[in-house]
């Protein structure tokens, strides 16, 4: 890895965004030229990176002349209108925004799982899944890969930092007012471009993002569409429920699976202990399993309460949890594009 | 209803104790008279009821001379040790705790369900069913009525409460200590018992109850077990994923289920719309679905997100919240009581 890249970063202030910068720095990538990109509003203001001070630019199709690599994070519409300007100047364009990732030509990446695909980027840009999706493949993958998947049902726990910096400081705004008996007041969650907002300290909001047609919230019908492109199984059944907690960062999802072939719990464990990225903590004895507090921060997606189901010998049960700001999105990105340096794509 | 009745409160001082005393008054519960049971330490401590004082007595055998229904909510030992003495002496007995639910000779009962099972009580005593289960069973017994139930998957979205009163004030004083940026102690959940103890402010911990051979907690072993007795249904497969959430009070729950016949989401409506005890809470235009801070105080189950799986036919996706210290504690035992003297049982 002698090769070096310019590297372009939008929407560098986000939270996404700026978990980004500090894993760029933290994994040494190879970086030769790095420009930060936001709309015209933050357009003049500092950022420090490594120890260096740059200064924000506009986002605009000439910004990503010469640009090796971009990483978008500034929301579906920025994504939409610049993307394929970046790809169009030949930068490989690595999205954490939904607005791609169901595009049959662009690739939805999560490198422990599909990192073949990144050998075919029709269209320059490469999709990163939403966060609760990514957690749940790469954890189902190893088992998938030796027993078959016909089936996934999964209610989340989702933090809400998903919802960017502004829903954190909602948490803690309100978890004040509540102590203090004051009127709780809401203005973020569950989507802050839909018509209510609702509490969410004390508080579950079965509601993340905004409502489809057919019932099932958008982020559900991410998760329920993304693990089948993935996973390359269109015909998996995929089933999920989506609900915010008064967590500040940290996904966790309970999950309910079929196999194709029948497995014990030791193939199970054994399959996940081999597996990369995955941390499997799973001892109830010394009562070991992970929690999302203590996944904050943290590289791997932590699996366990891993059991089998009591009636059906194919089912199994398992709590997954995982950084969202970090595997979940920028970690994730980072390694899109690392898996396509190592690969020789890139 | 002109009976009026003898009555006993065992634990009266604890989070479910002091919701009996509040809604045995708001209910007008047909009382003749009433007495205050504990243990020695507690005894001879004045406890309101009413606009009256009373005394707390020690709890023997002989306190239940006289009585004829006596509410114990202090604690499985407790309950083993003195249930049968007051049901010997003439009193029947509603249990809050799990120690006889199994027994095949106690009927466990959530009177929307089974109060037919009311009319033989060989051992005088009369379980009411685990937090969780009551809201879940209650909620689908009449989708069941009209379209058979061959599965029930659950993921549970528990309060603290579910824990006592310690617990409540655990939660609070985490968050304080959190805010101010101070280390999170933790000395009560997931179970006071069990060796390690986790933070639950800002957490999720997928661990109610101690573990038991199995894999599954023994929260989850009840869920399971109990759906199947009160259902009157040995054979419903049922899985449960219990977890604990920093939420003061109200059980939430992602409920997957898969019907005998097809049903279409119309139908499912309709059976819940006119069932008693549940409250249908399911616009999604309006953004109105169940959530714990406002079931909290509320006797109804509230039932929303209904969604038709998008693979399965027959199984169909809900999310049922009541606030777990009253219909899945103090109310549910008040109804018990006031099932059987409808029913001329008393």
């Amino acid at each position: 890895m002698t090769k070096h890249y310019n590297v372009a970063v939008v929407g560098a202030t986000g939270a996404v965004g700026s978990k980004m910068m500090e894993h760029l720095i933290k994994r040494n990538f190879p970086i030769k030229s790095i420009k930060f990109l936001a709309s015209a509003r933050s357009a003049g203001k500092p950022i420090e990176f490594n120890g260096q001070t740059y200064t924000i630019e506009e986002a605009t199709p000439e910004s990503f002349e010469g640009i090796d690599i971009a990483l978008f994070s500034a929301g579906g519409s920025v994504s939409a209108a610049l993307a394929p300007e970046a790809a169009k100047r030949g930068a490989v364009v690595i999205d954490n925004t939904s607005h791609f990732r169901m595009d049959p030509e662009v690739p939805l990446v999560v490198p422990e799982v599909n990192r073949h695909v990144l050998k075919t980027i029709p269209k320059g840009i490469i999709a990163n899944p939403n966060c609760s999706t990514i957690q749940m493949v790469a954890a189902l993958q190893p088992i998938r890969e030796k027993f078959g998947l016909t089936k996934v049902v999964v209610s989340t726990y989702q933090a809400v930092s998903g919802s960017g910096i502004a829903a954190i400081e909602e948490l803690k705004i309100q978890s004040t007012q509540w102590e203090k008996g004051k009127d709780v007041e809401a203005s973020i969650l569950p989507a802050k471009s839909d018509k209510k907002h609702y509490p969410i300290a004390r508080n579950v909001i079965p509601q993340i993002d905004k409502f489809t047609d057919n019932g099932y919230t958008f982020e559900e019908m991410k998760m329920i569409n993304e693990t089948k492109k993935i996973m390359g199984l269109p015909g998996l059944h995929v089933a999920a429920t989506c609900v915010r907690v008064p967590v500040v960062s940290g996904h966790s999802e309970s999950v309910y699976i079929e196999l194709e072939k029948e497995a014990t719990i030791e193939d199970i464990f054994a399959s996940l202990k081999e597996a990369p990225g995955i941390v499997l903590q799973d001892d109830i004895r010394a009562q070991e399993y992970p929690m999302p507090i203590y996944a904050e921060g943290e590289d791997p997606i932590f699996v366990g309460r891993i059991r089998r189901d009591l009636d059906n010998p194919k089912g199994f049960h398992m709590w997954i949890v995982a950084d969202n700001l970090l595997k979940g999105a920028a970690l994730n990105s980072i390694q899109i594009a690392e898996a396509m340096i190592e690969d020789d794509l890139l």
